[in-house]
């Protein structure tokens, strides 16, 4: 690009039409003179190359991404993480706001993932090193996608959980268990005041514990907790597999009593989860693998706050993401900044819930609780529940003593002292 | 972990059954143990709790992946990359090769990629930093996929194209122009001799060059190109969209005459891909967008490699991937491998054409060449066609002429003495 052609790439934020661009702030390690860098940025995410030979034309002013914002950092000597091909040299650390027309690909998820982390990201010359921090949607954008079928609220309506968490449990062993034993765990747990019994992750339709065999059981042990308790219980169903088969898994573990389905939310891919938004039942639960490989490093990929907004836009109900404590690796700015990206204002689209996880236990809700700030998100123990000494039904109601503490102020490990399932998860698992 | 129960992670890779096993290579850095760390990296991605409370049982025989070698190959003071939460103290460099029974998640794609990229490898306690470096399948796991449609071999039948690369070129401007000069330019570049005019991959189906007409528009203007020149042409439409538009889309862009269709492979997903293929007409191609965010740290994320092997399983015939030059701020053994995993034997599964792109043109080819070793390639330019000094039949012809020098073994800047069009080229573009 010559020095001429970088303005074109640079645009008076307060002159665009809102309601046509999203705004994506990127951190960027970049060599040479940061206004050229962003200006590749802008350009190789839009129309690198804006006029044909022998024409005169532009195509910039409709169509370019442009940089409305660059703030340089700082300078360090050399890129904050080894890289192969290494950059030798000082790189200037900036952060580039860019204003980028939607128009160009639509409310489409894949789209837009190849437009803000494509090459354009990723091979802007100059910059070997950037992240996208976040992007902000207009809700001229917002308003394509259905987002939350029930959202927190509805959540809380449709299986009666009120002014507490969502006690959530992953029936553990997690692999290698027979449906039938499985749903005896599940059952076991619901007794103890458990609300969602999940399968792992990892548990989907294997050879050894079908999903449509699986469903039935935990469906029937579901319906008979809700006549032994009273209350609402929910199991939810890892329905991951190949796109081609979401739809009918959903309908065979609906139609056999599960009143949730999970999709882990990357590799299956948002768009197929936003496929399976139109046609699901029941509410929708996305888990996390693969996402920490694109989001751990704090200089390098995308921020997971980015990645909750797309699992909200896509049509979760519930998103599970790596929660408090060293176990998740996860910084705790982070973890409230995902919880936010749940919860916080989005135009039209519902809030999720969200379900920071972990290691949990009745041990650690009321720290929890605590970062959290507010009752509005999920537990998902799996060794607190199913390792608790006293099996499942203690594990459950551990949870619920634990809270019970909280809610009236008392001290969890006072409570304990006239709750013997307290007690044990505490000596368990502090 | 107690230290008795780590034995049950790791097994002599000589007593396991090779048909029943991923064999899957990270390299971490861990903190503490390393024969613990490792242990955990295999027991988080299969069953980490191997037993009920209060039953004698064990399921780590059957389930669990199983460390099969470990190599500490260095210590460091710290983890290699900035980390926030940041990791103090030594942490160990390792090589980890995991025996994985694939018996516990099935040939599909998105439970694949949970068990080996999910919680397992990145919230392994002890292990901050990992990266999966490699999977080798056995043919029995291979046999139920369908991979490429075609392959490399049938791609050169299918197109007529024998003894050199294939000539791909983006049409240009990528973003803004609409379908009528779009088509012109096409139709100008396969009359001066290229194979493959392509949509850029940040082109799909905006308002402004709706696919439907823009397929129509090239469609006829490839028909046009095949009677004046007497060969086969390709128009590669790409077809990037929601998971749920793909059927359509291929049935439309075919029905109007694209004989090969593009898509983002990570943002619309390997899965949906696969269900693409079952569908799918003609041949079916990748790009590269968002995979860089999880494999451009040699340290973190997963080998491109990896993701290769994936594409192709997944029924790409063609894999546009990241290629040689500083450009593309990948190291060329890295390139290396993508281009062989693409084209090395993978039991029943076809050979992809590897197509390593980068700011291209005829300048470039006797390097590009000499680096595969071979004509089994894919030539991409985009600028280097499309913003010829002499047009876009100009810069096609240019690419011909360069390999007519290269195939006779004479040097590029000597036959561009006698064509006008490379020696511009070279002007332009070196």
């Amino acid at each position: 690009m010559q020095d001429a052609d970088i303005a074109g790439f640079y645009a008076d934020l307060s002159q665009l039409d809102a309601d046509a661009h999203l705004l994506l702030d990127y951190r960027i390690e970049c060599t040479g003179d940061p206004r050229a860098a962003a200006a590749h940025l802008a350009s190789e995410q839009s129309t690198a190359q804006w006029r044909r030979v022998g024409v005169d034309e532009d195509y910039r002013p409709r169509f370019a991404a442009k940089v409305v914002d660059l703030e340089v950092e700082t300078t360090l000597s050399g890129t904050s993480c080894p890289l192969d091909p290494a950059v030798d040299g000082p790189v200037s650390v900036c952060r580039v706001r860019i204003a980028h027309p939607h128009a160009n690909f639509g409310p489409r998820i894949p789209n837009l993932l190849s437009a803000v982390l494509g090459e354009g990201a990723y091979f802007a010359p100059g910059i070997p090193v950037v992240k996208l921090l976040d992007i902000e949607f207009p809700d001229a954008y917002l308003a394509h996608f259905d987002g939350p079928g029930y959202g927190l609220a509805g959540l809380r309506d449709l299986w009666q959980i009120h002014g507490r968490p969502f006690f959530f449990g992953v029936i553990k062993p997690n692999i290698g268990l027979a449906p039938a034993p499985f749903a005896e765990l599940g059952l076991a747990a619901w007794r103890g005041g458990l609300d969602i019994a999940k399968d792992d992750e990892m548990l989907a339709d294997p050879d050894w514990s079908p999903l449509a065999e699986r469903s039935k059981l935990l469906g029937a042990a579901r319906r008979q907790a809700e006549q032994e308790t009273g209350v609402p219980k929910v199991y939810l169903a890892n329905i991951t597999d190949e796109v081609d088969r979401l739809i009918d898994l959903h309908d065979t573990a609906v139609g056999n009593g599960a009143n949730a389905v999970m999709v882990n939310a990357l590799p299956v891919g948002f768009s197929a989860v936003r496929m399976l938004r139109k046609h699901a039942k029941v509410p929708l639960v996305a888990h996390f693998p693969v996402i920490a490989a694109m989001s751990r490093l704090p200089n390098f990929g995308v921020h997971t706050r980015v990645l909750t907004k797309l699992q909200r836009l896509a049509g979760f109900d519930v998103v599970i993401m790596p929660g408090f404590g060293p176990r998740m690796m996860t910084a705790e700015p982070e973890v409230r900044e995902c919880i936010a990206a749940c919860t916080e204002p989005m135009g039209p689209i519902l809030p999720a819930l969200p379900v920071p996880g972990g290691s949990d236990s009745a041990a650690t809700l009321t720290v929890v609780h605590a970062k959290v700030g507010s009752a509005d998100f999920g537990f998902v123990p799996g060794r607190g529940v199913f390792s608790h000494p006293h099996g499942p039904t203690g594990g459950a109601a551990s949870l619920r003593q634990a809270w019970d503490a909280i809610a009236a102020g008392v001290p969890v490990a006072e409570h304990a002292r006239r709750h013997a399932e307290l007690a044990a998860a505490l000596e368990a698992f502090s």
